[in-house]
């Protein structure tokens, strides 16, 4: 089911600051910004590599007020590591088969997501406590090249 | 400086339960389980994708006991995700040069990881809370095989 890791969301208080360090300690560079009011975060992409099945990425989050779910998760654990999303070819698909396996689901049907991804949530509660994400590209092609 | 994103280390308190789970879920297929005294953990590694610069999985780990670095992060925060690790073609070199950048290092030196990997930790102090790996899989050809 799962095709790569597609990124990791990293929860961070100064969105600006964590993009500048990435840049400069690693080398990775911006290939997206966007604010997703739904979600509550202004985010950024950092291009880590590309694979068959598409790329892989740094997610910065930084909330965009202390009621949004990632400013309640820094206001409770600090900075760090959100949540990790993986690559699926199928979003709906793959929620009908986690669903029917018992799997607590966030999202019952797909979201918009980064960069025009359909993307769903599966809860923590199910997942050892790891926020797990379905990411179901765009295209291929757009993935490859960094969309 | 990253060639991939190599796993995500996920902390369990099962590790059996855990396996048994990300197999009947998602399909995955563990490629590698170990105890690592000096880290204090018995793990599995559970393939997720190939790529052009080598393999990526999820690692789960059970801590040997409480007083490990895996067990009191369960003890402090639950169940959930530990550290990503990220591919570099030369650890030794990337330590270097992140060293001289003033970026905080757990390990001066590469040290044993999975699979036979030479690997070594940046402290998440110095990565907005993030635990950091760095990954130098054995060989090419063995990481993308799955070793």
């Amino acid at each position: 089911m799962l095709t790569r890791i597609d990124h990791v969301g990293i929860a961070c208080r100064d969105l600006a600051e964590k993009i500048a360090f990435y840049e400069s300690a690693f080398g990775l560079t911006v290939v997206s910004r966007e604010v997703n009011e739904q979600q509550g975060v202004s985010e950024a992409m950092l291009h880590v590599a590309d694979g068959p099945a598409g790329s892989s990425y740094v997610q910065l989050l930084q909330p965009l007020g202390p009621d949004t779910p990632v400013g309640r998760f820094i206001e409770r654990r600090g900075e760090g590591m959100h949540h990790i999303g993986y690559g699926v070819a199928d979003v709906t698909a793959a929620l009908a088969t986690l669903g029917e396996q018992g799997i607590r689901l966030i999202d019952e049907r797909p979201r918009h997501g980064s960069m025009g991804a359909a993307i769903a949530f599966l809860h923590p509660s199910g997942m050892g406590g790891v926020l797990t994400e379905l990411v179901q590209a765009t295209s291929r092609e757009g993935q490859v090249s960094g969309r």
